[in-house]
């Protein structure tokens, strides 16, 4: 399922963290906001993982989870597109 | 509906016209990311007014819809939670 994630990551090294292991997983359609597809499974692992690369009293991060209507409804202005999944292909 | 606006906005004085504009429109959850309750009709005002504010050539402004279900799926590491929408009363 499309992941947005965004982060406010107040310490410029580990912001960096952030966005370097985020690139591991989707596209950086903005600053500091990323769109990725993840299974259950992989959304389980990023938001265990960036819990140990954050300082949760100073750092915000945030994962909402987009199905496809909410994808459709996606509007963007200025720079930027919709991040398009790979087409699914049920296979035997 | 609650409505997610992200924004990358180059210039200082353009960014702080959006944040005041989206101000008016519902709670700032991260340095440049906004939850919004809209209507429809808002929805679509909130987009005429922010692309007369931005440089379409250089900003960068993305809206998300979310409904009940992904606002259940909404996951936050570190500061911040989830806007709650007003209970809606169904009258008379």
């Amino acid at each position: 399922m499309l992941t947005l994630i965004s982060y406010d990551v107040v310490i410029d090294k580990r912001r960096t963290q952030v966005m370097k292991y985020l690139l591991g997983y989707g596209s950086r359609v903005q600053y500091s906001v990323f769109e990725c597809d993840l299974t259950a499974e992989q959304f389980a692992t990023v938001q265990r993982d960036i819990a140990r690369l954050i300082d949760a009293q100073t750092d915000s991060v945030r994962c909402y989870r987009l199905d496809t209507g909410a994808i459709k409804q996606i509007r963007i202005l200025g720079r930027g597109q919709v991040t398009t999944l790979p087409p699914y292909y049920l296979v035997g």
